[in-house]
């Protein structure tokens, strides 16, 4: 199932998105089955409601969102966003680091969470702002010293594309410790969809693109992670609790700014584009702050 | 004002403590005023409300919280708790890092905030669970871009004990992130009290102190801060956003576990103590997880 929230900025309604047997998208409402897209649904076995009231064929359908509709991020307040570095071997090597024996684990302001086409803002004062497409996890169930592989992946609830927009100056230079240039304004948009994890499949098979002003930029696999999904998840519980609505940034491939030659930061009115296999399209317009 | 919430985990109402004029503490309910103490309640001028209700007299007495009566933190479900590093010199020094040019910038889960009182847990695993004794901001309105000093500390509600418990080979050896050793189950007690503003006066003058077990540990000052509350909230409000309920932890003095010659770290079963001018004491025995 395809879920996603729609309208404007905290106003946002739940609803599903269906392929048709004419191969045309149907979107149906979920305000009968929850308020909202949150950690209480995923808690209390909304997604199996979901399920349930779509087999029964009790959900209305939407007028398909008008041009210009915006959508939300498919999950509303994540209670946090964890955020795994350096988990692609290629990404590691371009930024000059050593392949890390562990998950490199810091975290964003969860407020940073936008919608997948809304405008990302450029801080003021950056000279270094940077994209990095991302397998986004989205969690459905508690997760507290899981004891296996099996057990991490049944914590999660889908997936979605995350764009982990970065400062780079603020990130590497003003101090150790990266969240402050991962916790801008408007720096992490999510969706269009949280995908959940019966229809993505092996999370370990998919493909990730993103371009800069139609050049392509980053094309990665989710196969040359360091850390896989279910190890992710479950090195993690040892360490903190993750709980439903929580989300998971697992890593960017090669190809950010900061590893290329001429180093290509972005610009006020540069459009940038992500996509994931299953996972749908982002695109954003970058702004000044 | 000093707020606070009374109750079992997630059932925690809202009350005001103040001091009668026969000097014995009365407790009074906030619930006709706002059903919890969060970041919706300080955005819409909550505090004006208590105040102006206190003024006419109109809140009713509740009888005082029963021995063993639990607290909650006194501000409920925070959107980010972030964490200054490195901010009082003599603690910089007992680590064996340099004096930081600008403010050392990291996160907590929230999900780590706990009451004043209750148990902390000892991961699984753990060799190196240490305290520090913090001076915790909550903040009170909107910060983005601040100009001044004064629009920074005009967007301070009020100030809380943070007990900014560590697991330091989780935080130091794993990777070079800190966030996983700070954002273990329980790793965040806050309170007892939510002291407004104007009541703590200067948040500078303030002398801080914690005790393992009856020893003294930490005995600091906030004079000694390297970068101070007007600073940080300034400072924070160039790159991210703070949020009405988010919690800042200032930093901690010298004293910590890391730093002593034996390296005391906390074992099971051990009370550790805490108390700020102005904030009251917190006490937490620690537990295995």
């Amino acid at each position: 199932m395809k879920l996603l929230r729609i309208g404007a900025p905290g106003a946002e309604r739940p609803a599903l998105l269906e392929t048709a047997a004419d191969g045309h998208p149907r979107y149906l409402d979920l305000t009968g089955v929850t308020p909202d897209i949150d950690g209480p649904f995923l808690a209390s076995g909304g997604l199996d409601r979901v399920r349930a009231a779509l087999a029964e064929g009790s959900l209305p359908e939407l007028a398909p969102p008008a041009a210009g509709r915006r959508l939300g991020a498919p999950v509303a307040r994540p209670g946090k966003v964890v955020c795994i570095g350096l988990n692609y071997r290629d990404h590691a090597e371009e930024t000059g680091a050593a392949i890390p024996n562990r998950p490199v684990v810091f975290m964003k302001d969860p407020g940073t969470v936008v919608g997948p086409y809304d405008q990302v803002l450029i801080p003021r004062g950056s000279a270094k702002t940077d994209w990095e497409v991302e397998l986004a996890v989205v969690i459905g169930r508690r997760a507290r010293y899981l004891a296996s592989r099996e057990e991490a992946l049944a914590c999660v609830a889908g997936y979605a594309i995350s764009n982990d927009v970065s400062e780079r100056e603020f990130q590497l230079e003003f101090s150790s410790q990266w969240d402050l240039g991962k916790s801008c304004e408007t720096f992490n948009p999510l969706g269009p969809w949280l995908v959940t994890a019966d229809e993505v499949g092996d999370p370990q098979d998919l493909g990730l693109r993103l371009a800069v002003d139609g050049v392509p930029r980053q094309d990665g696999h989710t196969k040359n992670m360091i850390f896989d999904v279910a190890e992710i998840v479950r090195y993690l519980s040892q360490y903190l609790v993750l709980e439903p609505g929580d989300v998971i940034n697992t890593g960017t491939p090669a190809g950010v700014a900061l590893g290329l030659p001429d180093q290509p930061y972005l610009r006020p009115g540069q459009r940038v584009e992500l996509a994931i296999d299953h996972l749908g399209t982002q695109r954003q317009t970058f702004a000044s702050a």
